[in-house]
C-alpha cells in the first residue's frame, strides 16, 4: 500500500471548516464552566456517531467515548486524546483571535492558527475523520478501535484514573495509541519512546504578619522576597545543573550509543535560540541541548509572586517549582529532596514552607523495540517516503500513559501529527496544514500494520472481554 | 502655660465624629478618580473656612489652601499635610471596614481604626481644629499660619513642586511644620531630625519572546525567574549589607555620641519582632536594629512578578527595588551603582534592564540645634510632662521637605501625632485616641513659643511679601 493506494481522504477544505467549529468552542479546562465543556464533548461525540459516539460523565468534565468492534480475533486499540485546551494567556500576544481558526502562511508553510488546533483538537479530529472515511469506503476498520477523549488533560487529568478504573472492561485493549504528544519537528518523522515525569510544588517564605512600610521598617527585619531569591538562586549551579542532593537519584547518563544517535539529529542551536527569541541556548554543563531536553531532568521556577511596585517589605513571597523527571526518578523522593535542601539551608528571620502539589507522575518509557514502535516506524516511513524515523522523547508529561499501563496493562504509542514547535500552551498556537492528510494516511497504514502481518499486535494478557 | 492653662479644647467625641466623616471619603490617590479626591478636598476646605479654606487645582489632584494672617512682624509658618491615603491592600486582612472609623481598645489603649486615620487625616484635622478653637476663643493666632494640604503625597507628590513654584509668594514662610511624619513611639516624645531619601527601580529580566512550556523547552534555555533570583540574591551579603560597589558612598557611620544616644532609647528587639510577627530582627552586621533603621541606608526588594502556578518557563521576570538613602547619598548615583552592578554580573541566556523611577529624593536633615527643634522640644516636654525628647529619624521619605527647602528656603519641622507603629500603609491602620488632645495642646504651645520669647522664629531671608 502506498500513499496513493489508500482510501480517498476527505477534502482538506471540508476538514478545516469542521476544525473551525471545533476550535470556536473555548474548552479551557482550567477556567471554563461545565456548559462549554459539555457542549464541546457533545460536538465531538456527534463526529463519532458512526461508532456510537457519546458523552459520559466523570467526577469532573465528561469524556467522549465510541467504539467500532471488529471480529473477536482482531487486535484492540484504544485511541486516546483530549478535547480541552490551555488558557489563552495574554490576548495581546495573539496575532489572531484565539478561538477563530485562521489560515495563514508562516515561514513558507500553510498553517492553521487557533487555541487547541495543535494540542489536541487537530490531531484528534484527523483520526476520527480517518475512521469515518474507512468505514464509509471499506465498510470496516482493520481492528477494533475504541475512543476515549477526555476533557481534563490540561489540568492533569484529575478524574481520569477513577473513570478508567470503573470502565476497565470496556476500555481494555492491546495498545493505547495517543493522538496527544507532539512529534519533534515536521522535517523529520519521529516517534517518542519516553515522556518526562512531573512533580511540582510551592515554596512559601513568610516574614511579618503583614506587609511593612519599606522605609519605616527597612533594615530591621528580613525581607521574604530577598530570602526567597537566595533560596531559589541556590537550587542550581551556574550552568543550570540542579544543586539539590538526591535530585539525580535514578537518572542514568545517556549511553554512548544514544549520545551518538542524538548527535545525528538535525538541530541548529542558533536557529533554535533565534526562533525562541533568546540570546543563546543554556543549560546543564556536559550535555548538548537535545540531550538536556530529552535525557535530563529539570527543575524550573515557573513563577514568583511577592509584593508589588509599591514601597513595602512584602510579608510573603511564593515561588512555584516544576520538576520534569526521567528514568527511575521517584516524584515523591524528588519533592522530599527539594524540601530537605531548603530545610538544610535555613535563612534567618523568615520561615519557609514547601507545599507539594498532588499530581505526581513518574517518567514513562516504551521500549524502542516494542512492536508498536516498529509498526509506527514503518507507517511513518511509508508516508514520509523513506525518511529515517527519529526516536525522540516528549519532554512534556503525559500522565495518561502511566495510568493506562497501570490500569489496563497496555503500553501507549504516541502518534500525534502536531509538532513540538507549534506554540503549544503559548500564544499563536498553530498546526501545519499538510499534517492533516499526512496524519490520516499514517493512521490508516498503522492500523493495517497492527491488524495483520509481521507487525500484528499481540494480545495483551490483561485484556478483558472477547476471551 | 501648662496643660490646664491653655484654651478649652473641643470635646473628643465631636472631633471623632468629624474624623469619621473624613475617613469615610476613600481618597486613595493611587486609584481614586478625581471626583472623590475633589470631594475630600472640599470637605477639608470647609473645615478651614475660618481661614479662607479653598480648593485649588494642580496638574493632578487639587490642594487645599487656607491662611490666617497675623501682624506684619509676626513669624510665618506653613502647615503641610495630605488628605490622600494609601490603598487598603487585601480587605480580608482588615479586622474592620477600612473606611468606617471604628473605636476599639488595643493592648489597653483606646484607638481609632481606619485607613488614613494616622496617615494623615487625624494629624491634619487636629491642627485645623486647634486653629479654629484658638480663633474662636482668643480671636487670633499667635503668628501667621498658612495651610497647604495636598492630595498626592502617597504617590510621590508628582505635581507639588510645580504648584509650589507657581505660588512661591503666597506660600513663603519662615518654617514649614509638617503634620505628616509620624513620631517614633507613643511612650516617648520624639522629634525627627532627618528623613530618608528614596530612589526606586524595576529590574526586568527577559528570556524568550513568550512563555515556554516548562517540559517541552525545559533545560534548553535560561529561565528569567531563576536569573532574576540570582541577581537579587547577589545584591546583599548574608547579613543584609548591600553588596553593590558605590552604594554606601556619602554614608558616614554614626558618631560615637549618636551611637550612645541611640543605645539609650528604650527598645526591646524581642518585643519589636514579636509585634511584627517575625522570628527575630535581622539586618546589616555591625549595627543595632535602631542604628540600621535610623542611620543606615537600605535596598529592599518590594516586589517580584514572574509567571505563575502553571507549567511555563516565564519569558519575563520583574523585581521592584526601593532604596532608602541617608547622609549625602545621591539618588542618581545610587541608581547608577545598582545598574552597574547588574551590568557587571551578566547572566547567560537572558537580557537585563534597569528602569529607574522618576521620583528621586535625597535624604533630608534639620540640625538638632535648629530653633524649631528646640521650640518643639519645649512644647513636647510641656505636654508630656518632662519626658526626655528623643531625636529620631523618619525612616520613611517625605519629599515635600526637600522641595520646600529648595523652593522656599525654609526648613521643615515634623510635628505629627501619629506614631510609626500604627500600621501606616498596612491593614488595620490606627491612631491612639489620647494623641488628639495631646497633639492639639502641643501645637498650641509650639505656635506660642515660635511667636515670641527665646524661641521666636527668625525671619527666613528668602521669605517674600510682608517686606
Amino acid at each position: 500500500m502506498s500513499d496513493t493506494q489508500g482510501i480517498q481522504l476527505p477534502a482538506l477544505d471540508e476538514i478545516v471548516s469542521q476544525l473551525a467549529e471545533y476550535v470556536s468552542l473555548p474548552s479551557i479546562s482550567r477556567s471554563a464552566g461545565i456548559d462549554i465543556m459539555q457542549e464541546t464533548a457533545e460536538w465531538l461525540a456527534r463526529r463519532l456517531a458512526f461508532a456510537g459516539g457519546r458523552v459520559e460523565p466523570t467526577e469532573g468534565f465528561p469524556v467522549v467515548r465510541a467504539e467500532w468492534t471488529a471480529g473477536p480475533d482482531a487486535p484492540v486499540v484504544l485511541v486516546y486524546g483530549h478535547y480541552d485546551v490551555q488558557p489563552t494567556g495574554r490576548l495581546d500576544e495573539w496575532a489572531t483571535p484565539p478561538f477563530d481558526l485562521v489560515a495563514d502562511v508562516r515561514a513558507g508553510e500553510e498553517v492553521l492558527l487557533g487555541r487547541g488546533i495543535s494540542d489536541d483538537k487537530g490531531p484528534v479530529l484527523l483520526v476520527v475523520r480517518l475512521a469515518e472515511a474507512l468505514l464509509a469506503q471499506v465498510g470496516a476498520l482493520p481492528l477494533t478501535v475504541k475512543f476515549l477523549i477526555e476533557g481534563e488533560e490540561e489540568i492533569g487529568s484529575p478524574h481520569l484514573a477513577a473513570y478508567v478504573a470503573e470502565h476497565q472492561m470496556d476500555l481494555s485493549c492491546d495498545l493505547v495509541i495517543s493522538a496527544d504528544g507532539a512529534q519533534w519537528r515536521p522535517g523529520e518523522p519521529s516517534l517518542s519512546v519516553a515522556s518526562k515525569g512531573l512533580v511540582s510544588m510551592d515554596v512559601v517564605v513568610r516574614g511579618a504578619d503583614s506587609d511593612l512600610h519599606s522605609g519605616r521598617f527597612g533594615g530591621t527585619v528580613a525581607n521574604p522576597a530577598r530570602a526567597l531569591s537566595v533560596l531559589l538562586a541556590g537550587l542550581h549551579d551556574e550552568s543550570g545543573r540542579v544543586n539539590v542532593a538526591g535530585f539525580y537519584d535514578g537518572v542514568d547518563d545517556p549511553s554512548p550509543e544514544r549520545r551518538v544517535e542524538i548527535g545525528h539529529v538535525r538541530f541548529d542551536e542558533d536557529d533554535y535560540a533565534a526562533g525562541l527569541g533568546v540570546p543563546c541556548v543554556y543549560g546543564e554543563a556536559g550535555f548538548s541541548t537535545l540531550e538536556r531536553l530529552w535525557e535530563r531532568p529539570t527543575l524550573e521556577i515557573t513563577g514568583i509572586t511577592s509584593g508589588g511596585k509599591y514601597s513595602v517589605i512584602p510579608h510573603i513571597a511564593t515561588a512555584h517549582l516544576s520538576a520534569r523527571l526521567v528514568g527511575q526518578q521517584d516524584p515523591d523522593l524528588v519533592a522530599a529532596a527539594v524540601e530537605r535542601h531548603l530545610r538544610e539551608h535555613p535563612l534567618a528571620g523568615v520561615t519557609t514552607e514547601v507545599i507539594v502539589d498532588a499530581a505526581r507522575v513518574p517518567a514513562y518509557r516504551i521500549d524502542a523495540e516494542h512492536p508498536a514502535i516498529r509498526a509506527a516506524s514503518v507507517a511513518l516511513n511509508h508516508v514520509y517516503r523513506g525518511e529515517n524515523v527519529l526516536l525522540a522523547v516528549i519532554a512534556g508529561t503525559l500522565p495518561a500513559s502511566t495510568l493506562f499501563e497501570q490500569a489496563l496493562g497496555a503500553k501507549t504509542l504516541f502518534f500525534s501529527f502536531s509538532t513540538s514547535d507549534e506554540n503549544l500552551h503559548a500564544p499563536n498556537e498553530f498546526l501545519r496544514l499538510n499534517r492533516i492528510h499526512e496524519g490520516m494516511r499514517a493512521w490508516e497504514r498503522l492500523w493495517c500494520l497492527l491488524a495483520d502481518g509481521p507487525h500484528r499486535l499481540e494480545r495483551n494478557p490483561r485484556r478483558l472481554g472477547h476471551p
